[in-house]
């Protein structure tokens, strides 16, 4: 019986590993992506701390200020989470068990797929999600980019330094920061089509051809490039709880400004929750309260092993040992 | 006319001002203090990315990345916020005042004083509110901190390996980190009085004395000492705006997991709001979110110079002009 088990690894989980810890708690990590998105991005420069910071060096990070506490890490995933009278049970994909006082739900999101056909057959086949891992292959090559968010110009501001050429595709105005914008629009090897939609995927082995169609002319075009990266949002990874827990219309765990769910004893922090802003900072922000929150509801619960600091030490001085002079 | 002032230099405000930044927003930073309460806290083992580093050191983290955007930042104290019609006016010490569209109010807090005889007098004299500050001047010295919580224990950990004996003084059991504790609980050089309260300060041109209280019974002692470390918890600094925000029971500004205030256009974030627990991680995620909060805020009004991303290139590449190939 842990006090508390953190499902999920990502900057939430990571940092709600290390305040648990700091309370003493007794916590089993669980979850299969160290990391979570986080180390799918390439250059972080708004972590404060960090003027310049790569995604999987600032996550190893994480994970060594863990490393550093009594945390046990297992790289498992939960299938099913079970509320007893007064204790969870999670169970993982090989039907192991554990059971635990408390729960924080840190499971994050993962990228939007955009269900067009060739979407799924070539994934790993010139189809990507994730710019930090694939656009080294595109070394001399052509792709395109999908999205109009931050994580779409990251992914062009990788690919414009490797490829040859990179077409960035946006149905709608970019809502992407500034800043960021401004790395990439000098590039020569840039082309911006803007209000365009992708609606299919074709090639051999590889991705070769993708057809755009304009989002105010019903025109339809053609375009040969040998990879696209998607990135067109995000999906919570609420399904384990999709049964257990109150969820907003987006699927996104509801939590209070306590990291409370609906269900007493489970905690939920970071990119899986309502809260606004899918940042690592926010992550880890909600992550710390969440641990505190569970540390709280642990206390109130009167699990007599949780410790509360240490022992007055009245019998220890005692009012007549009272050191004075 | 600025689009966002932040008032405040701690972790909220820092933040605050980076991503702010980061949103292309003209952004003024004023406050008297740099770094907040983070400059007062030596040894930082919770600051996610960093296994240790100094609060003074971690500001200067923060700060150097704030100055890598156009921020304007000016030392000044806001006596007043006014509520125009469409904007706001600031106006600081020396009168001199400033207009902006939005408002981050990132002021934190500060110590709580005990109201006792000779504390007042003292203070620079022997009592002091910072260990990180004045454990250094207790080399060979007797010193007392009084406190039950985190920032007690830590003053401790400073003075037992500076001073030639510490009083930790708490009028209830210790509320502190377990790992904290531990830190210092085999201190040879410590005694802990638990179950006392302090209830004068004395001394001639410093201190050197102090008069204790049991808590349970009626029982009063001196003990002698050179100097009193005053670790009993923190007051929002939310004057400047307790006639025109909504304030809970503890004078902190009310807010909503979006940084939101009871007026439109006024955001708060840090140790100054109703948001549980006031730890550096926490208050950097929650100016982060206020900075995000204000942008979409101005992007609602259509303040229309706030850059909303790049134009929309169909009159760059047209439709004629799509490049294929």
């Amino acid at each position: 019986m842990y006090d508390c088990i953190i499902i999920g690894m990502g900057p939430a989980g990571l940092t709600a590993g290390v305040y648990a810890a700091r309370k003493n708690l007794s916590v089993l990590m669980l979850g299969k992506q160290y990391g979570g998105q986080a180390v799918l991005t390439s250059e972080i420069e708004n972590y404060m701390g960090f003027e310049y910071i790569k995604g999987p060096e600032l996550m190893n990070r994480f994970e060594e200020q863990v490393k550093k506490y009594p945390v046990e890490m297992s790289r498992e995933e939960v299938n099913n989470i079970y509320q007893e009278d007064s204790y969870f049970r999670i169970v993982c994909e090989d039907e192991k068990e554990y059971q635990s006082n408390t729960i924080i739900i840190a499971t994050g999101e993962s990228p939007r797929r955009l269900g067009i056909p060739g979407e799924k057959r070539f994934t790993g086949q010139g189809v990507s999600y994730c710019a930090t891992c694939d656009a080294p292959l595109f070394s001399g090559k052509k792709a395109a980019v999908i999205g109009s968010g931050n994580d779409s110009i990251e992914a062009v501001h990788d690919l414009i330094k490797i490829a040859e050429h990179v077409y960035l595709i946006s149905p709608e105005k970019l809502s992407a920061d500034r800043i960021l914008v401004d790395k990439v629009n000098k590039a020569d090897n840039l082309t911006r089509l803007i209000g365009w939609t992708i609606n299919k995927i074709s090639g051999e082995n590889m991705v070769n051809e993708i057809t755009l169609q304009s989002s105010e002319q019903d025109e339809k075009q053609s375009l040969y490039i040998d990879g696209i990266f998607i990135k067109s949002g995000t999906i919570p990874n609420s399904s384990i709880v999709k049964d257990m827990l109150e969820l907003n219309q987006n699927n996104e765990i509801k939590v209070d400004c306590n990291c409370t769910t609906s269900i007493p004893g489970i905690f939920a922090a970071g990119d899986v929750t309502n809260i606004p802003e899918k940042q690592i900072i926010v992550a880890a922000g909600e992550g710390a309260k969440a641990a505190l929150s569970a540390n709280k509801y642990l206390l109130k619960q009167n699990n007599t092993d949780i410790p509360t600091g240490i022992e007055t030490s009245h019998n220890i001085f005692g009012y007549n040992q009272l050191p004075m002079h």
